[in-house]
């Protein structure tokens, strides 16, 4: 969105149809603007062109960020600063734009980092209005304490922490070393005026529950619920982990009696076991394969994907951008920008997780998907 | 509810208080009630009481059906009709009652039997309103296929045919002779007037896509579900089996974490992942772990239960019955019936599954829930 | 359903089909199911046929019941007792049906009843499981109080006594002897063995809310809604008069904007402002305009209709049975009878209120409707 | 949201605190935050107090636009331009912060807009993402057309453009100058990246309805909804104009048997008559009624309002501003200011319109509200 001073509008042929705006500047109207800037007013036709778009204009930019030079750039981090006194030890993923620089995101309304701690370190338990959740990169030992339940944590975990929950992590202190990738929606909390936060009392939380109650209650088997639903009121998932050792053969068993999808060969949805629906009311996460050999069509559609590559390489282009990736490069696909997925290895498949602000643009009912080659004059509605 | 004439209501001294019948007969009364039998009516004082009871009186009674006799009598019944003749070869469970038998029910609304089929054979493809599933005793090669999709069935697998799905059963030739237990709402959907019945053009279908795409699409891991969601309309749960492999150690998982309910142990419903809800709208069933040397509390409820005892060994106080059970026994407990679990063996849990009729009783809002040692005299409201 | 002994199932020729029941009888055969009677069990295929019929057959038969008779028989009933002793003085509408007189059913699973107050009356305050709700046919000064909410009650209006809710009835000392029509859905209660009932502690309630606070916090305008929806958490409808002054008027509205459905001309039904679904779990109620000169087609479907004349006259043809009918009129449409209704004025619209197991059938998945001259062979599914 | 450079960072002394970042700047720091801005990232710890704040911190000011000055402004705009050109004749209302003027914003993520339309006028057809919703001022004759169906307008209507519903305006040639107030959720679209627009390919719609079929269909009687309810299908309300010849009584009624909320006097909301919620999923609209002399407590919640006094003179409160008003004077209150309303009219209530982004916050889990002289220091949680 443009923020050029209104008679100054940009002029795009297109827009000389009935139904747009077509003012010509006169002296007169250069007065009557002048007037209705003293009372905090403007005159629509100067900015209507403008707010109101043909189609969505992200302000983001593809951004790739390899793992080989962001496990350096982190884990210089746990040699320049202690967890205690900089709260979190994260390396934040900045857009490549003015806009990523802005609102501290990844992309759209995503913020993201990758986040180390050492064995035998804790981050100080705290809460916030934003949520969110995390994607286990590598180490040993790992956990998370969300609102009393203590959960261990395993190389392509993804964990929940929803909104307002109690958290804090730590490395037990005969683990290794662990990154993994932090995701949360605090640009869309923020703009939306309604991000708080607060420390909790103590450094860490007392376990309140026994180890992994979450998923040894809500995650035995598919389909299989506590009979006593009213222990769960929250509007987020009970089952705060998904494993993969879990998730990774459903995949392979998916794929093996479904179809392909053409844009993204075989993807499921962390979701919620109690209502079907995604996990978090603001934060999506996918997991997705694509067979060997796999070369992806292209879409593109509106909402913001961050991706996590977690096993094989290949490239996905993304815009005028190519990305080359193998494990653990993260990359982003902006709202309403063409992108493709290829597996270039045409022996095994290629796992990638993602995350997303698909269950905001959904409820709000402005999620639009447009494959490539449909009429493009067509009307998004 | 009595079917005796109006004017022998009987004389219960609880009811002889304001709001409450209390008219007494007399010539006149008489006269106008024979009056009001001409026009296809009758004076509501003369059955307010009996059709208003102060609480429920189930007209079913507590019946047990031991394994080691149903066994004999079904497999019987492979050697005395096929199942083309048959359509089923279903040895059905009847109340022990003169409802039971009017109604061809095992308890309340709730219709089950044994079916038997042997290597080679299958069932004529079919479908009606009333809902089905099954639960696997024994045997091996059996399979199911609904709506197209073929569902290999193993030992206490529990399988779905929802209401109005073609379906038709087999056993492999290379497999054994199986058992499994039938349930269906029959009674329901007759005493409702709404129960419809197809048989299908052909002996059997034909699987319409891989064999067990079912639970390797939406059965794959806990709170895993494919992404493109659209593919699922109906009502019922598209996972259509639940395997023993996976809930057996679901719930010895779910009960080292979770205390045991007083009633019933470690207690788990087979639901629908899109909806967190029961598989079904009209059959639920639940699955429960009775800790080693459990002595349940008792208590009674609305809505009517099947028992089938998947291991080990126990009793149930039921009223005034006391079952003693093992393997494949099945019983019941009817509606607002005393009842208390034990597992008499003091090394082991036992397993009992279970279904009911708690989805109509629950989506109509007249569920009540009453522990023993509670306020007897106490509003169930 | 039939309740013959197991040999004397019927035999319908279009039953000799592969996936129907056709075992002949033989010795062999007689000696195992005198055996399997022992157990509590019988053999499916001597019952198959009877308990899964190709389409539902209802054991109720279409039954009018005209006002000038009804009217005679409730109004002596005030002479004959008082309301204090009888509970409530209702001429109960018995079903001409075997099924009618069991269960004390006017159709279905529908109760009704035609009910007589005398200014000054009230009945004494109780409550049950079973929901009831009354359409105001006569009189002036009648109100319900119900959990405390004071509703007076004017000609044709609509009212809720939900399930559980306490209420009490009377007519002001000032007001004119009324006649209401009841409906409740006690024979389901009493058949899902759910009923409960309690009597109030006296003989009214105090009324706790400023008089029709109901309608006049919940029925203001369309569409407008106290903005604390906190307020109201019950399953039923917070608004529960729907005033015929109001009803009225919307219907001539509605139908002169919109075309006539072929069946029903224009039909409305009294909703949950809050949900838009039905305004009670188990109960609905509609309210229907027929046109002038309106002769509609014919239809059937399952769930059943209990009619009560508003205005206007007319016949409908029910099944074997034309019925005549003018003001005040009570009739009855049983589950999948085929049914039309014409208006016998050529200058006046008529109006149909009725009530109906819809909300029962709609939530267990089993509403089905056929329309006259649809292929006759075509499955209901 | 602060936008200085990450050094910058604000020190509040209560971020001194386990919890919070408190690193302080050293040589190897600064380098290593250079390398981290080469490779698109940054350290958590340099923004993280700055992102998550301990409160909202609205961008945007307490606003009063004073109806007589902005009458002349947009009486003015007829004489300038005609809405052929100009798409639609509106003078938009801007937040007197740099927010406002960045986003095109009145309030948070709403747009508002003076339109003035003169007799015999059309705005172009036209349809877009954004949803809109008017509230009509003054004039008489004005009409939208939604979709095809023609809603006629008078004063202290309230009027729905669901997002991608194509529509266009008038006022009959028979009618008078008619000025209203547009809502539109236009800045959150364009932030969101999701806007899309579309010219229709004519001046106007045809009328595919009878006139005022929405409000004569879903609008009869509070309650009464047509019983073929597949008759619409899309998220917003199917009641598409709420009458204030409706509403107003509707308030007096509400305010006659309810006590007043202690902050809103009485306070209802338009919604949708088939789901009870807002009308639409991403503006909400309410009315509200201050009785004579209400001196209301102050509160301050989540979520953005713009008023319109509807009728009255009193003055709002908001932060450190004093909004005295009469009709038609239009103000806002942002995200977590706290305000309070009160009428000067000791005889005669004060009726305010307001329009909110509450269903956005409701749906993301994020309202949070805190009335004034609660525990300053306690969690928004």
């Amino acid at each position: 969105m443009s923020t050029e001073p209104a008679d100054k509008q940009r002029l795009d042929p297109r827009d000389d149809v009935r139904g747009r705006s077509r003012v010509q500047d006169t002296p007169e109207l250069r007065a009557y603007y002048d007037e209705l800037a003293k009372h905090s007013t403007l005159a629509f036709w100067t900015r209507a062109n403008d707010i109101e778009p043909w189609e969505p204009q992200t302000r983001y930019v593809p951004t790739l960020w390899p793992y080989r030079t962001m496990r350096d750039l982190v884990l210089r981090s746990a040699d320049l600063v202690d967890p205690a006194r900089a709260g979190r030890r994260v390396v934040v993923l900045i857009n490549d734009s003015d806009a990523g620089r802005h609102y501290t995101a990844a992309c759209g309304w995503l913020f993201s980092g990758l986040q180390v701690m050492r064995p035998g370190e804790i981050t100080p338990a705290h809460r916030h209005t934003a949520s969110a959740h995390r994607f286990i990169m590598e180490g040993a030992g790992a956990y998370t304490v969300v609102d009393g339940h203590r959960i261990t944590l395993e190389k392509h975990d993804y964990v929940l922490t929803p909104n307002g929950c109690w958290h804090d992590h730590g490395v037990t202190a005969d683990g290794k070393t662990s990154i993994w990738q932090d995701g949360l929606d605090i640009p869309l909390m923020n703009i939306l005026e309604t991000n708080f936060y607060e420390v909790y009392p103590e450094e860490a939380q007392q376990r309140q529950y026994p180890e992994n109650d979450s998923p040894r209650t809500w995650g035995g088997a598919p389909g299989l619920l506590p009979s006593r639903l009213e222990q769960w009121q929250a509007p987020w998932s009970p089952l705060m982990v998904y494993r993969w050792r879990d998730v990774r053969p459903a995949l392979v068993e998916f794929s093996s009696v479904q179809k392909p999808d053409p844009f993204d060969g075989h993807i499921m949805r962390y979701s919620n076991p109690l209502s079907g629906g995604w996990a978090m009311k603001t934060l999506g996460a996918q997991m997705q394969l694509l067979p060997a050999g796999f070369e992806g069509a292209a879409h593109r559609h509106t909402g913001n994907v961050v991706y996590n590559v977690a096993e094989g390489r290949g490239y996905t282009q993304v815009g005028d951008h190519r990305f080359e990736w193998s494990e653990h490069d993260v990359f982003c696909v902006p709202s309403w920008t063409w992108h493709r997925h290829v597996n270039l290895d045409s022996k095994a498949p290629a796992f990638l997780f993602s995350f997303n602000d698909f269950p905001v643009v959904e409820s709000l009912g402005t999620y639009v998907e447009q494959p490539e080659g449909s009429d493009h004059g067509k009307s998004a509605f």
